[in-house]
Parts: structure tokens; sequence; C-alpha cells
């Protein structure tokens, strides 16, 4: 596949779109090739992927080729009763499914029932989360995705038919001990409370596949400005324009990386509800503050919410726009108007966007429902409530997306809603819980389901705590402290500060991999982080049934449990948690060998392993062939144009390739071709010792890529 | 009231019955004075009333009178948008409400989001309950009805409309203290995902008589046999006849009253799924074993789920009558058709009912989704799967008292659903949930919701937990050890055995009051066991607003929070139950005298005492002028005919009355008026010693009264 992927980028520059419309299964039309939709009913003109207003990359999609309808067509039914829609597609034995969307506790969702319903996550798996997207994938190699706005119930191998032809013998409580309170189910049933939805089906052959179609069709991955990936702070709500350029020196000055700063919202005049504007006390003059912080290099992130405060500016223009319920006594932006978008668009646009704020938090647009409008609030669109509910984050994320695409500028920020159609937008989840070890799973679960989820870092109870919660925030999509509350720095515990020191900079050194990987995530739909079920090597068919013989095989019985604190960021690195307490811990290693990130020293061949790294270390590891493309540490990305000198890190010792991608890191020029794929591989030369080259950009490409060393790790 | 009783038994075999159709508001019908019902939107046919099948009592309720409608009809709302009702019901400041059926942890509703949904109890009052009766009622003397079967969801005083009159100011969260995050709701809003419901509303002038227009409406309250009221035991799952036999003995030997003995699922053949017919090794004479029970004043109590195994004789016949998904592998009976009703009426009455069955467990027809059947199964009625699982405990209720009522002869049971309409079933509420204190709370929510509750005994850790728990069983409609699958004897505990068999003693003495108080929820709709807040003197308007000078009047800061840890036993009793671990507690007395119902000594003056009773004795307070009418301690009520004394007891000095219920204990003969109202009166004779009289039975009418004896407890 990486082979191919010069290619491929050829490929998707050719208008001609086209593939086999002949031989679909009844009632389904081929979308694109390996995508399959049908409609149920009469689906609902307002939809995710309506709302989400999102394109599919149909050249990428048409690269993955066409591959033939993965399921039974006949054992999908789909049934309108009453005004509402009955779904069901089939389950075979010991078959496993991953996904609804942003989960907490659990990885494997076959036997769950839940309801999917954007809202704050209440501490239990049962679909109410910030992204309840309605998308699994199989571990048979094929996704299913229902594109309705509604509040679904989805039975994900709970009910079992009359009818089937796997119903299960009725056993007797009374006397069989074999008998079981959930007998055996062999379909995912969804109940859709409207006459209609159109439902996908995404092919294979490959779980990551299945997935890597439905992010492609939903536009692809979001692809963040250069500077999205280095390090964050959010300061204290009620900070001042001069405490917050003192915090920026305070990081220069300690030496510890810094890319964007997130104000709170003290930043505007009134919050909860909002104004949308700058407050004249704390932030007397806004563009010279820009220009401050963009001068010491500083990116500016702005939280809000979305209800407006009777004295905003654009409070009365946006009152027919509203709902009939307030939040907080603010009003409630109808956003499936695009009149309401685009007044709040211009507020955010002439006093904020124009002066060269980067990006936005967009808060409190999931839940909970005590704060909410009512799922009785209506809306001047005619947007049912509980629509707008599913999508409001969807809208926000669009909305915002769509100004900074317009001034060609990229943003990378965070929000607290997001749902099924949702991957091209440069939003991060995040929330208001706090488990680590929750955060861990679902960071695993955000890669089913296409979206981008932070274990943000926000205060600790010791110094053991905040490294080790430091030491996963670097191992994902946005690496950051959120001190709104807490004030903490990086340096706030002094017994770990030299570690999250080393740590912060080691997330600048992987700028270049985690650059490309989030490439692969825009070109490619390969979420960059995800969950083990998703490699190769790894998701073993018969997870979901009890193994018998446990001591002859304990490798056997760890993948038939939840494999929920281990995951892959990005292609080659594997990365194990320890949470606060542990000391030692074991990791489940897929299928070949993995070596030391730190070391490059064998750790394992396709087993469980201990390891016992000390609280100075996250346990990380690479696949046997990884390659890991690294920048000297800094206190800030490189600026568009600036080059950057690239060590390569290979690990183990088998003939390999790493497509490393590039381009200004700031602007959609990519979108016009303006960016550059090279390839380095790595071979055993002559004598057997190991060897690398770096292909050449291509000419009037992007190339900042400077000096080029190697470090082959495993080498004795 | 109590002095016009006798007058209305006479009013209620009038037959005319008639009251002002006139000048009722715009769109609202007077279905009975102090009634009325709107129709939103067209109302489904299939309905929660239309489920449970019952008859109002019109002329108790022509008794209670007219009226004025109680609220401000254009402040209530209801319009159809897109195939949903949207309700809206005004609040005024400070008004408090109550109900939403059996909930678990919480007494006042305002401020709560609910989705009322039959369930198993999951720990959280979110409206998933085994009883989730779309009924509240005001602390300002008023009750709401929503008629439908379908998933309400509630916003009860959450929702802020941006046109409400009451909206609240906006605050800065920035800056103003004052900020909260949920601002002033001056309405209760309720979701009806179908395009109708019938709505209706209660007058007061109370509270309780808001809650007792409901439950009349519904049919008036289940009058139990007498033999429903003495002590009920659960045997382990698999005894066989003869155990069950030799443990009627062993209560009798030690002592212990016993009334009723449930068998649980080995009584069948088969279980999870059901046969519905006696397992013959464990039962092999049935008829036999139901008589010599019987002989020894034993009745039966049959415990079952209505999922039908394939060898249950009846199973082919309901085949065609089921739904499309099994539970268990058993199929589930439409229920809504009465085809069904009578399929499994013929083999419950042919089998057991008819060889003298007494009553049955309804069991498993709550919940949890896992087990039951999705909402996506259909059934051959057309019934929706959703109105179905709101109303299943209704129709298996409603089947069971409809076969005995054929038969002339009374059922007392159990069932784990029920629902709005309910009141006349006698059947009471169990679960599976197991904390004391939250059992407590939720024998304080039947009262407002029309259900019963027992707080069931299944297994302590210690005497003391054991002596706690069945302390409050006593004082609750079933008196009852559930030993299943825990073995327990009442006797289990040899250190607390002596007080234990004191209250189980206790309960038996204390029959003719508990008798008369369930004649009571019967004749006037009074909820036999309820929270303080229905009581007169107790409930205070301003509960739902913080306090603002607690130092000065901690009584009222008591009356602010929620009292769910007292409630009222019948008219007279308030009992204060302590947990395990406590050894003091306060008490909440309402307004005027209360007496220590062990003693007679005045215990408070309408204030908050402090109680240490020791672990022999429940906390039970009489108030001033209460009359208790107590029969001897017996192991068996009397039976029907059965002479038994009364020992009637005054409390305090004020002159009262108490009216004393008797009829058969055993039929319905009382339907046709074949029943004793006796009126006892206190009151100062001559010399200002006090004095009391009982009225005798009217001639022809039941009159098991033997000698009466005067206990005058607060006398010096």
């Amino acid at each position: 596949m990486k082979k191919n992927l010069l290619f491929a980028c050829i490929i998707i520059i050719l208008p001609v779109f086209c593939f086999d419309m002949s031989a679909q299964p009844d009632g389904w039309t081929l979308k694109a090739p390996g995508v399959w939709m049908k409609k149920a009913g009469v689906p609902e003109e307002y939809s995710l992927l309506s709302a989400a207003g999102t394109k599919p990359q149909e050249a990428a999609l048409a690269k993955m080729g066409g591959k033939e309808f993965p399921l039974d067509e006949l054992l999908i039914s789909a049934e309108v009763i009453d005004g509402k829609t009955y779904l069901r597609f089939p389950l075979v034995r010991d078959e496993q499914i991953y996904g609804f969307g942003l989960n907490f506790k659990t990885v494997k969702q076959r036997g769950k029932i839940l309801n999917l319903h954007v809202d704050h996550y209440g501490g239990t798996d049962n679909g109410r989360t910030h992204a309840p997207v309605p998308f699994y994938v199989s571990d048979r190699g094929y996704g299913v995705f229902v594109n309705s706005s509604r509040y679904l119930t989805v039975y994900a191998g709970t009910g079992v038919r009359k009818e089937s032809p796997e119903a299960p013998e009725p056993r007797d409580r009374n006397t069989d001990r074999r008998w079981t309170s959930q007998p055996y189910s062999d379909a995912v049933e969804i109940l859709v409370p409207a006459p209609g939805a159109e439902i996908y089906v995404f092919a294979g052959p490959t779980p990551l596949d299945a997935v890597r179609r439905y992010i492609l069709y939903c536009g692809g991955g979001c692809l963040p400005p250069r500077w999205g990936l280095g390090f964050t702070q959010r300061v204290p709500t009620l900070y001042t324009s001069e405490q917050v350029e003192a915090e920026a020196k305070l990081f220069e000055e300690k030496g510890f990386p810094l890319d964007f700063i997130g104000l709170e919202p003290g930043w505007q005049s009134k919050s909860y509800p909002c104004t949308l504007e700058w407050d004249k006390t704390r932030y007397p003059d806004p563009p010279a503050f820009v220009k401050t912080m963009s001068e010491m290099g500083i990116h500016l992130n702005l939280w809000t919410n979305p209800y407006l405060s009777p004295v905003s500016p654009i409070y009365e223009k946006m009152l027919p726009l509203s709902g009939t319920h307030t939040v907080w006594g603010g009003i409630v932006p109808d956003l499936s108007l695009a009149e309401a978008r685009d007044l709040m668009l211009s507020q955010i646009g002439n006093s904020q966007v124009i002066i060269g704020v980067s990006g936005y938090k967009l808060d409190e647009c999931d839940g909970y429902d005590r704060w909410l409008w009512p799922d009785v609030a209506k809306f001047p669109s005619g947007t049912n409530a509980e629509q707008l509910r599913q999508t409001y984050g969807l809208q926000l994320q669009k909305m915002i997306t769509g100004l900074y695409h317009e001034n060609n500028s990229r943003t990378y920020g965070l929000t607290r809603a997001s749902n099924g159609g949702s991957p091209s937008f440069p939003f991060v989840i995040y929330n208001d819980y706090y488990s680590h070890e929750d955060f861990i799973t679902a960071l695993i679960n955000s890669g089913f389901s296409g979206v981008l989820w932070t274990p943000e870092v926000r205060s600790s109870k010791t110094g053991e705590e905040w490294l080790r919660r430091m030491q996963t925030v670097i191992f994902s999509p946005m690496a950051m402290i959120n001190a709104w509350s807490s004030g903490t720095k990086p340096w706030s515990f002094p017994d770990v500060e030299k570690n999250v020191k080393e740590y912060a900079l080691l997330r600048m050194q992987l700028l270049p991999y985690f650059y490309s990987e989030f490439a692969k995530y825009h070109f490619e739909g390969t979420p960059p982080f995800r969950g083990m079920n998703l490699e190769t090597g790894f998701n073993v068919a018969g997870s979901v049934s009890q193994n018998e013989n446990l001591n002859e095989d304990p490798y056997s019985e760890a993948i038939t449990k939840e494999i929920k604190d281990q995951y892959m960021a990005g292609e080659n690195l594997l990365v194990a948690p320890l949470f606060t307490g542990q000391t030692t811990r074991k990791v489940v290693l897929p299928k070949g060998k993995w070596f030391d990130f730190y070391t490059g020293k064998l750790a394992g061949d396709g087993e469980i392993i201990t390891v016992t790294p000390g609280l100075g270390k996250i346990p990380v590891f690479v696949r046997d062939g990884g390659i890991i493309p690294l920048m000297p540490p800094a206190l800030h990305v490189p600026a568009a144009g600036q080059k950057f000198n690239l060590e390569i890190r290979y690990y183990g010792s088998v003939p390999s390739a790493y497509m490393v991608y590039d381009d200004d890191g700031e602007t959609f020029e990519y979108e016009k071709g303006m960016y550059s794929w090279r390839e380095i591989r790595v071979a055993p030369g002559k004598k057997g010792k190991l060897s690398g080259t770096i292909s050449k950009a291509e000419k009037g490409k992007p190339d900042n890529i400077g000096n080029v060393s190697w470090k082959f790790m495993s080498e004795e």
C-alpha cells in the first residue's frame, strides 16, 4: 500500500471518477467503490451528513478500489412502521463489533444497548456521549453507518428473534446450569424514530479499511496546521492580555515548548451566555495583543459557547433566528440556518479571526440536559430540537471550518460535541470527566468513529499522576494542559518537571511523524490514534466467546478480554500508558517483533510482555521495520517555509518504507497539490548493514527537510 | 369528612350521577367533579388507561364535590409538531411537585429531567423505574396526568423559554457570583412521542385530595383480601411441596405468624422461559398440596414470568399471538390481545386457580433492556413494542385481577412493573435493588402515584440490619420475607428473633387498622402509605427555595430539605425507621402534638425531635386524637365470618373519630354493599375523663368485631 502512495497522489488529481455501477445488491446504490447506500423508508432531508456538509474524497475512495458487498444483503432488513424505521444487520458467531462513537469504558460493543444521544459523558457507556457516531466496524472487515440525526436506539447483538435460524435453544433455569440471561443474538437492530434513514455499508477487506472508507466518505480526516500538533496551554479564565504574554514568556524562559494558548471565558465581556466580543478591561487592545503573541510564535485559541447574551452585538439580529428556549438566559441560534451561522461568523470573523485568532474551543454544545434546550424547544427553521441536539456540534465545527477555509488559513480547535460526518473538521473532542484510564479508552474508541480526542491534563494530586497524564497527552491529537480553573503549568510539579519537559520536547521531535500520520488521516482515511483491534495481527476472530483452555494459551485469553489501555499512535508506535499507582503492566504485542522505542531493543514477538519502565518512561514500542522521522527538539514548530533537519530512526531488521509528508503547514494550498510525500526506505546494504534512502520532493512542491541523519536503533 | 362517610356510603349507591357541565375551561371536558380532560392532538387509542381498563369510582368522586379548575388554563399549552406532542403546564415560584412514579432517591421532582420508561431500577432517578407513572401532584393542591403509553420525556421545571414573563435575567459567569447553571424555570414540559395524548387535571384543594381524585379516577385503590395483609414468606426456589409444608409447620411451632407462602420458579416444570405448569417431581399432587396448606391457614402465591417455554401446554396456541422476539428463548405473548390474555388465563385458571392458588408474583415484566424484547420487536396486534413495554405490567395485573374477580375471590400479589391507571390492581411492586434507605424513599413515592411498594426483606449481614429491615416491612403494604435465594426465615438471626416475632405479631394486631386504611384507599382514594408532603401541617410552600436564615429557624430548614426517611402509615401513624448503623435520628413532626405509639407519651409538638429508641424499637408516632384499632396477636388473620376482639388505642386528648372497616375479607361482596363502616368516637366525658363509643354495624352487614376494649394511651 505504501509503495503505491506516490502513485495514489497522482491518481487523486485525475478528473475522471468511474466505477462499476452494475450488479449491486437490490436496492443498494454504489456511492463509491466499496461504499453502498440504501434508503430505508423516506430519509429525512436533515441528516448527519447534510448537517456536516462534507464531501466524499472520491479519488481516494477510487484508489481503494472496488470490493464485493461484504454482507449477505438478504439478511439486512429495513422496515418503516408507524413512522419509525426498523433496521437489522446480521452478525455471525464470534463476530465482534467496535465503534458507536466516543465510549469511555468499553471497546467491544457486541451485547450493548445504546441510545445514541449527544450529551456530556455521565459515567456509563449507554450511548449518551459527546460523539455518539452511528457507525460500527466489524472484525469481519466491514462497516455500517446510519445517516440519521435522530436519537437512535441500538441493540448491538442483544435481541433474539423467534424466527432466527440461529435462535438459541431455551434452557430451564431451575435445573440447567448452562442457562444464560443473554442468549445468543444474531443481529444488530436499530430503531430510528423517523420514517426513514440512509444506511451505508463500507467494505474492507480489513476492519481498518472499512474505517478508512467511512472517513474518506466523510471527506477524509482533517489535516491540522503544523502548529496544532505543538504544545498548547489553556490559561486561567480571568487572565488579562498582560498575564497571557507573561505566561508565554515564562514558557520560553523555562524552555518548555508552546505553540498555542487557549483563552477561556474571561476573554469575552460576558460569558454563559456569551457576547462573542473582547472584554475591554482584560483585553484593551486585541489586535496588538494578537500581534505580540504571534511575534512570540504563539497562536491563540478562544473558548466560547454558542448561547448569546442580550448584550452581544449580534443578539438583536439573532433573536428571530433563535429557538424558543434559552440556555443560562442566552438565546440559542438555530445553526441549521445558514443565516444564523453567517451572523455568528460575521462577529467572530470581524472581531477575532481578522486580527489573527487561530481557532476556537466550542464548549457546551453537547449537554447536559439540565442546561441545554429541552427536546420540546422549537426552532425557526423547523429543525427539530432532537435533530439540532444531535448536530449542533457538527454545525459549529462546519461554520468555523468554513470561515478558516475561506481565509486560506488552517485552524485546529476543540469541541465538546460531534457526530457522524465529522472527520474532516479540525476539532478535537474534550470533556469535564477526568478518569485517566477512561480517557485512554476514549482515545482508542475515537479511532473507530473518525473523531479525535484529547486526554487533556488539568490538575493532579501528585507528581506521579501529573507525569503519567502528561506522558499520554503527548501521544494524542492535542498535547494540552487545560489550566482554566487549576492554573497549573507544565512545571507545576517540580519533582517531575524534568521528565515533563523531556516529553514535551519529544512531542516536538515527533512532529514530522505525527504530521505525516495526520496527512494519512486526510488522504487515506487512516485514524492517527486507534485501538489495537484495527491492527493486523492483533484482531483475532473468536474474541466474543469464552476461551475454554486459558491455562494452555494465556495469550488467547488476553485478546478475548477488552484491550482498552494500549493503542497505536500512527502506523508504527504502540503506546502502553501506566496510570497512577502502577509500576508494572502487561502489554499485548501483535504478531511479529516489536522493539523498545527508546532503546531499539527487542521487546517481544507477538506475545504478552510485562514492563516495569520506571516513572520517567511511558512504554512505547515500534514494529519491526518501523521508521520514525524526528526533527530536533524546539520550542515552536517550524513556520511555513522554514527548513528543519530530520533524524530518521529505524527499528528492527526487515526492509521497509515510510512516507513522510510535508507542505506549508498553514494554508489550504495542499488542496491544490502543493505538498510532498517523500519515501523513506531502509534495507540491508551489500554487507548486510542497514542503510536508508529518502526520495526528493517533486519539483515545485514544498521541501522543508534540511539535513537527514539516520539512526538504526536495533543494530548492535 | 369522616363524619359524612356513612352518608357517603349511601350516596354511592344512588344511580344518578350528575354534575355541572357548564363553564369549563376551553377545550377541557369535565370527566368528574374536580377532574378535567383535554385531548392534545389525536390521542392514541392504546393508552395507559385503556390498557389498565379501569373504571372511575364515579360516586366517590361525586362525593368529593366540584371544584374550580385549579390552574390558569391559558398557561397550559399542547401542540402537535411533526407527529409529536409538546405539553406545557405552569409552575409558580416556590411551588414543589411530587410523583412521576416509583423514584428511589428523591421525593421532590421540580428540577428533574425524566424519561418515563418501564424498567428495572438502575440506581438513578432518571425516569426508568418499575412504575414511571406520568402523574404529578403539586403542593399547590392539584395534579396532572398524561394518559399516554409512550416513553415520555419530562422537563419538570428545567426548560427556560425566552418568551416566559418569568424568564430570568442572564448573568455574567466571569464576574457575577449569583450566576447559576440552572436559572429559574416556570413550567413542566413534556414531550410525547406520538401525535396526541389525553391530559388530565385533578383539583385539590389539598395535594392529598388531588392524589385521591387521581386514584378514584383510576378505579380507587385495591382492597386486598384480609390474609394479604398478614405475614408472607417466599421459599427457596427449588423447594418441594413437602419442604413447603414443613416450613409452614415450623412457623406454627415457633409461633411466627404466616398467612401466605410464595413459591418461586421451581414450582414450574421449567422456568425462564416458563411452562406455567406444576413440576411433577417437586409438586406431585398440587390439589392435595394446596388443600393441605389451606387447612393450615396458608394461602399460596405463585411466581411466574410471562415468557413461554416451547414445552408449555399453551405454547403452540400462543405462538401466533406472540411478538417477533423472544426472552430467554421464550415467546412473548401479545398481552394487548384479549385472546392472548385469555389463553394464558386458561392455563393459570385450570391448573392453579381452580385448585385454590391465591395469587401471583409477576416477575420480569419491567426490564432490563438486555433481557426483554427490544423496541424493534413487532406484535401481532400492531401494538408498538414501546407501548407494550409501558403497559405489560398493567396487562398482567388486569388479567389476573379479572380472573379472581370472576371467581369472586380476592387476590393479592406482586408485580415488577406497573404504570398509570393501576391503583385498583391488588399488586405490590418489588424489585432486586436492596438499599434499605432507598426502599423507604420508594415507599414514600409510591403514595404519590397510586402504586404499592414493599421494602421486602431478603437477607442481611447482621441481626441489626435484619431487625431494622423487618421493622419497616411490617409498616408496609406487604410484610414479606423473600427467601427464594437466601433461604432466610424470620428467626434467622437469633440475637433479634424475639424482636422480630414481636413486630410480626404487631403487624397482626394492626390488621383492623391497616385493613380500614386499605378500605379508605379503595373507597376514598387515600394511599395507605405516603410521604409527609401529603400531610396537612407538614407541606409548607417555599420548600424549593433556599432558606436564608437557617440559624433562626432550623425547623424551616428541615422542611426545605428532602424528607425521604419518614412516612405516614395510614391516617394516624408516622413511621421513622432507623437504618443499620444508626442509633439516633431526627424526626420532623407536622404541626400539632404527636405521641409515642408504644407509650402514649407526648413526643413533640410540630417540631424536630431527636430519638434514640434502641435496636428493639422502630420509632412510630401517633397524632393528637389518633385512634388505632388493634386485634389480639394471632398467627393467621381471621377467616371470613370469624369474630375478633378489638383493642382501641387512643392517643392525645382532642375529641376525634375513626372509621373502622369490615367485610368478609375474602370476596367481592363488598362491591354489592356487604361491608360495614363503624364509627369510633373518643371525647372527654362528664368528669373530663376520656371515653369512647363505637357504632353498630348496619343490619345485615358484616359484623365480625367481638369484644371491644379501650386504651387511652396518653392518660396519666
